[in-house]
């Protein structure tokens, strides 16, 4: 059930005081095995395969400099991921990336393991030197209450949140294994991730190399494929985490992707839902473009469009803006070819408006959940972004940081 | 003086009844001469070099098309341009094409030249064909108003006024001769010029390539620097027209260009001013870039990040998003070379936060124009983008149609 760690994985959320006194802010989620002969239940925690998928930003954060460089000395074997919201550690040079290694020594010290297998993610406001002496301060309680309890990963996937107004989580299972996963997201979600961290866990068994590929797949057809606002974190990162405890059989490469996309998905379409002052889930959808790449950018351009989140925040089915974006992505574009449509409703067609059932367009328009179709007519490319509408909360929430 | 045509044109505006009764819509700016011999100043109509820049969107609409056929065929000579506001006859197909060409065949009918000396601009909703009944009704009285006197391009360019609230000209003096321009737009501007529409005239003696050339230089300096949303229009348009009036002397390409380039300028900036809610015109200013190429992606990415924007209508100076930003432009970037100022008071070096007098940077953002310089430390290369704050009133614009 959601909540519930998957076999080997334990989690916990402690309040270091960074996000306020007792706002869970600070997250531990790691790889655990019962003490042999421990009647007592303690838990020893040790490296098991590991895989990340981190921004495109230059502009790194320390916690991304510091996780990537973990990743590769273990050679992807990591026992436990720490995050901390209220803060991203982001543009803090030096002193961030040691923030960000005491950070991990501090955790590591804690489970028993070298800090070369400590991960370590960060959100939050950029710029503003970590309170790094409130989150080694609070380690020690996080790490004691490690637990493989229900509602662990709820407490894990509750600390993370920034903006988000609820806590994202997931979990599917897959044949002989399961994937138990938590996010967070509301805003600067854009193509090639967002700021948005997850940590997906399964119990299937996988070594390093094929779980990195699983998830590199799985994130390019979930997370790279929604769009909030257009902006790329310099702090989001994915990571999954394989305990190998679900059976002696290897678990190949497309099952453990589809798991860990379906995984991811889910997670995609609960931060979309959430996105700041959006009102509506946008599905934008190309078909017909000359390839599946040049229909992504088309998408992508519909999705992003602040013309176009105007109107879908206002339930205006102005397809005239849509044409117009898909003109001017820079591919392959024929006017007289296109058609349009709102929840299947054609409202466009060969570039041009036509009859349409009004009403029915009206009343999709209204939903929570708004369908865009766009048909290029020109080949068999197709791709989908998940996207959102455009309010006014979402100023709100970004004019001031204070 | 601003509103005054220069020597060898006149200008006219009119209702027709699209945007309701009474309402300036219809436009017309056209070359002139006086007849001679005749005492009662009668104006003779004729064709005189020109030249066109028109959107890159592959979505251009009928007036775009049209326009572009009547310059190829008249080699750059046209006699008048006829524009209009409340319908952009864009996504109208076929008919959209027959009706551009029709507004054409009548003002050149009035006028007494050829259609295709005659250029169209629409500006408005897209998608609903053009009530090309009144178009036609109103271009008579439309021509029998044109006229030299001061005043004509003021009416003209609040004929062309759609979102606008303020309307937009200049006059530019050079040496020997004189720039008048009218312009409109408010939203959808983005690089690669906007819903934007522009008419430059001037009394120098230039052949069409010449103009040609002097024309792009221009556009290439001012309205593509300009970016208030990223969208890029259907029915950008800007037209010069010489006159040759002003003196025996042929004026070079490129003082025709800092001439014409100075009142894009001013345009663009008049424009942004005028974007649909925002409270702040912005410029964004990369410096130390590898290239200029790279430094206008990098100034593009910072003015038309929302969450940058959203920090502007704010009066927020976070300059952590401007970092993050800078390293997602996709250019060379070396977050410990950073350094951020905002009017002049660096708020981030090597990539990391500074002491600052917050107070100057508060009185700086509280302004209505704002100044944040991006050095990046690596180069030579430079480039500056005109750009505006994201406010609760763009949403509100554009969220209806009706």
């Amino acid at each position: 059930m959601t909540g519930t760690t998957v076999a080997g994985f334990a989690a916990s959320a402690v309040s270091s005081g960074v996000c306020g006194d007792g706002v869970l802010d600070l997250a531990l989620v790691a790889s655990v095995r019962n003490q042999p002969g421990d009647r007592r239940g303690r838990l020893v925690v040790s490296g098991v395969p590991c895989a990340g998928v981190f921004t495109s930003n230059r502009a790194a954060a320390a916690p991304v400099q510091v996780s990537r460089a973990h990743l590769a000395a273990t050679r992807g074997r990591i026992a436990a991921v720490v995050l901390n919201s209220g803060n991203a550690n982001a543009a803090t040079g030096r002193k961030g990336r040691e923030d960000a290694e005491r950070t991990c020594e501090q955790v590591a010290r804690c489970l028993g393991v070298a800090p070369e297998e400590v991960l370590v993610c960060s959100t939050g406001i950029i710029g503003i030197p970590l309170d790094i002496g409130r989150i080694l301060g609070a380690v020690p309680a996080l790490s004691a209450a490690l637990t493989q309890e229900p509602g662990a990963l709820d407490d894990a996937a509750t600390a993370i949140m920034t903006t988000d107004t609820v806590a994202k989580k997931v979990r599917i299972e897959a044949d002989g294994f399961a994937v138990a996963g938590i996010g967070k997201g509301a805003a600067m979600l854009a193509p090639n991730m967002a700021t948005m961290l997850a940590v997906l866990t399964t119990d299937a068994l996988v070594e390093p190399p094929q779980l990195s590929a699983a998830l590199a797949d799985a994130v390019g057809r979930s997370f790279n494929h929604l769009s909030i606002d257009g902006c790329t974190s310099t702090n989001d990162t994915v990571i999954a985490m394989a305990s190998g405890m679900a059976s002696g059989r290897a678990v190949g490469v497309g099952e453990l992707a589809d798991a860990f996309g379906a995984a991811c998905a889910s997670l995609a379409r609960q931060m979309a839902f959430d996105a700041e002052g959006a009102t509506k889930l946008v599905d934008v959808k190309v078909i017909g473009a000359l390839s599946s790449s040049e229909a992504l950018v088309a998408a992508r351009r519909v999705a992003d469009s602040l013309l176009v989140k105007c109107s879908l925040n206002g339930e205006d089915p102005y397809w005239g803006r849509v044409v117009s974006e898909l003109g001017s992505a820079g591919v392959a574009f024929d006017i007289d070819r296109v058609s349009v449509s709102y929840g299947g409703v054609v409202v466009c067609a060969g570039g041009v408006a036509v009859d349409h059932d009004r009403g029915a367009v009206r009343l999709h328009m209204s939903g929570r959940e708004v369908e865009i179709l766009c048909d290029l007519g020109l080949g068999d490319g197709d791709a989908a972004v998940v996207s959102c509408d455009l309010g006014h909360g979402y100023i709100d929430e970004n004019r001031g940081t204070s």
